[in-house]
C-alpha cells in the first residue's frame, strides 16, 4: 500500500475507534491539546496523580507523556505511567520539551529513556539532537537550530538506538523508524509564532497511534494532519486578522480533516 | 412563578450581584471555566492551596469543587473549602469529572460526600450512575451512556439520598430536587466535541446559584445558558468552519445571552 | 528623546532580540501569557519547579513571577528564581494576583518584597493599595476600587520606596518610577470581561523589559500594547460577536501591533 493509503486508514480508525489518548502534560497548551484530540476525532484524558495514572492509562489506548512543566512530583508519575503502558502494550509517545535547558529536565528525559520503552519520540531539532548527543545551543522550548544537515542521520541512527519511531519538526519534518526515513514538507511558519503547535503534534501523534498499530504510520497522519492544518488557517486569514484567528482556524481544519486534505496538499516523500 | 420568569430572574440577578465564584478545579479546561463565568455576568476566583482555600471560600458567593485533575494535595483543599462553606451557609456545586475510572477519583467523591454537604451535583449519566451505585462503564472523562433510561428515578432518588439538586446533563438533561424532576432539551452534539463544556455547565450553575438562593432554579438556569448558547453557536457557523468557531461563537453567545434567548429557545419540561 | 519615540525603539527590539520570557505563574491564563508574548515577538518558556528555575532564569531575558494560583511550592521557586535574577541583572516582573484576599498571598508577596528586587510591579488599584498599605476592600482577584484618587501619590511613593516601576492599571493606568508619572488612557472596558488580561499586561511588559533596558519605557510600552489592542478588538467586533470573538480580535491585534498604533491612537502624558 503506499504511503498516502496508509494515512487514509489511520484517519478512518481515529473515527471508528476514537481512542482515549492519556496526557501526561504540561498546564500550559494542555487545553490545546485535549481540543485538537477531540477535533479529529478522538477521546483525550489528562490525570497525572501517581495514585491514579496506572488505573487511567489501563483504559487509553495510548500515552503522551509531555515534560513542558514536569515537576518532581510528576516526574513519578511519568514513570508509573510508561512502564504500566509497556506492560500492557499500550504505545507511548514522548515529546521532551525544552530538554537542554535544564538538568531537571535532561535527567527526566534520561530516566525515561531508561525505563520505559516509547513508540515515538518527537521533538524539534534543538531536543531531538541534544537526546541524540550532539550539543546544541537551546533557548528555552523553541528550536534555534533548524538545519536539516545530518537530520536523516539522526533520525536512522537514533530511532535504531531507542528501537522506536523519531520524529524531528520543524520547517522540513523528518521521521524514521531506524530503517525508512520520511520528510514533510507541509506546515506554515506562523505555527511556530501560536504555543502548543509542538505539544498539539505530539497529542495528535497520540491519536493516530491510539487508532494504529504501525507507529510509523500513526507518526506521519499526526504530523502531516498539522502541518496541512496549518497551511489551511493561513490561507483562510483575512485582511487585519492575526494570530488569535489563526489559531481558531487551525482546530476549524483539523476538525474538518479528512483524506481529500492529504490528496490536494499532502507532500510526504521517502527519503532514499 | 412559571420556571421561564424563574430563570429571568435568576439571569437578572447574576448581572446584579456578580457573584464571586471560587473554584477549585482541573488545569484542562480552568480557562473556559474562567470566561465563561465572567461572559455571564459572574467573577471566577480559582485558588487551589489548603493554605488559602478556606479564606477565599469565605469572601465567595458559591463555591464549585472539579476534581478533573485532582491530586492528593488537592482533596485536602476540597474538604477544607467544603467545609467552610457549608458552615457560611455558601453554596457547594460538585462536578465528579471521571468517576470510575480510578480508585482514587471514587475516593475523593466518596470523602467529599461524606464530609460536604452539596447544593448541586453536575455529571453525566455514567457519572452520576457511578455514584448512585449502578455498575457503568466508563472511558475517561467522557460518558458513554446516554441512555435516559431510568434518568428520572435516579435524579429523584439521588437527590432525595444526597438532600442536594442532581443535574444530568446528555443529549437530554435531568435535574431533580428529590421531589420535582425537569428536562432540558437543549443543546447540540457538537458541545460534547470541544473540551470542557461539562466543566463550563458546572460553572454557569455555579454563578447562577452565587446569585440565586434555590439551587434547582440555579441549576436549571445554568444548564439552559449552555444548551441554548450551544445551538447559537452551530447556527451561527459559516462554511469551512469547525470546532475552533464554534468554541468562539459558543461564548459570543454566553455573553449576549438574555431573556429573549429562554423565550424563543428555552425546551423546560416538568417530568411528572 | 519623546516618549513616543522611546516606545518604537522597544518594539524594535523586541522583534530584534525576541526576548526569553520566563514565567512562574497560574495555570488559568498560562496560554493567554504564552501567546500574547509570541505574538508581540517575543519567546515564552514557562518552568516552576524549584529545581530547574534557577537554571531557566540563566538563560532568560526576564522573569515574570505571577501569583494567580501560587502554593507552597511554587513560592520557594519565585524566590529561588527572583534571587537568581537579581544576581544575573535580569528584571523581574511581579504581579501580585488577588493579594488582599488571603493571607497566602499577602505573606508571600511580603516575602518576594523583601528578597528580591523588583524592575516592575504590576497591579490592579486594590491590590497596589495593598501593597502600599492602605485598608481596601478585595473581591476576588479583580479590583473593585477603580477611583484614581491618589493614583498618582501612591505611584510615586511605592516607586521610591520599593526602587522599582510601579504599574497601576484600570480605565486609566498610571506608571511611576518613583520620580516622574505617566498616565495611559487606552483600553476598553470589554478588556475586563475576559480572563487574564492584568495577567497578560505583566507578560507584555515582561517581553518589553526583556528588550529594553529603562524598565518604565518597557512598562509603558506593555501598557499601551494591551490598551490599544483592546480597542482594536473591540472595534473589530460585528453585529451577535461578543467576548469570544473579543479575546480572538485582541490576540490578533497584538500579533499586527506597530509603530503606527502608537501613533494614531497612543495616548500616554506625563502627569506634571
Amino acid at each position: 500500500m503506499d504511503i498516502n493509503n496508509q494515512i487514509y486508514k489511520v484517519l478512518e480508525n481515529i473515527k471508528k475507534k476514537s481512542p482515549l489518548v492519556h496526557h501526561i502534560t504540561n498546564y500550559v497548551t494542555v487545553n490545546d491539546c485535549a481540543n485538537i484530540v477531540l477535533a479529529i476525532g478522538g477521546s483525550p484524558v489528562m490525570a497525572d496523580d501517581k495514585n491514579e495514572v496506572e488505573e487511567m492509562v489501563s483504559i487509553a489506548s495510548v500515552l503522551v507523556l509531555n515534560i513542558g512543566t514536569l515537576n518532581t512530583r510528576t516526574i513519578e508519575s511519568f514513570i508509573l505511567a510508561g512502564k504500566k503502558a509497556n506492560e500492557l502494550n499500550i504505545p507511548v509517545i514522548l515529546d521532551p520539551v525544552g530538554i537542554g535547558a535544564t538538568s531537571l529536565r535532561n535527567k527526566a528525559v534520561e530516566r525515561i529513556l531508561k525505563e520505559v520503552k516509547l513508540s515515538v519520540l518527537r521533538g524539534n531539532m534543538s531536543e531531538i539532537k541534544n537526546i541524540y548527543g550532539i550539543e546544541t545551543e537551546t533557548k528555552g522550548v523553541d528550536s534555534i537550530d533548524d538545519s536539516l544537515d545530518g537530520g536523516k542521520e539522526i533520525a536512522i541512527n537514533l530511532g535504531k538506538r531507542l528501537n522506536c519511531i523519531v520524529a524531528i519538526t520543524g520547517a522540513v519534518d523528518i521521521i524514521s523508524d531506524g530503517k525508512k526515513v520520511y520528510s514533510i514538507n507541509n506546515g506554515h511558519k506562523m505555527l511556530s509564532s501560536i504555543t502548543g503547535t509542538g505539544c498539539m503534534s505530539s497529542s495528535l501523534i497520540g491519536a493516530c497511534c491510539g487508532a494504529e498499530e504501525n507507529s510509523l504510520y500513526g507518526a506521519i497522519t499526526g504530523i502531516m494532519i498539522m502541518g496541512i492544518s496549518g497551511e489551511k488557517a493561513q490561507q483562510h486569514l483575512k485582511h487585519n486578522e492575526g494570530l488569535g484567528s489563526f489559531r481558531v482556524y487551525l482546530i476549524d481544519a483539523v476538525s474538518n480533516f479528512n483524506e481529500d486534505d492529504i490528496k490536494e496538499m499532502g507532500k510526504v516523500y521517502e527519503i532514499k
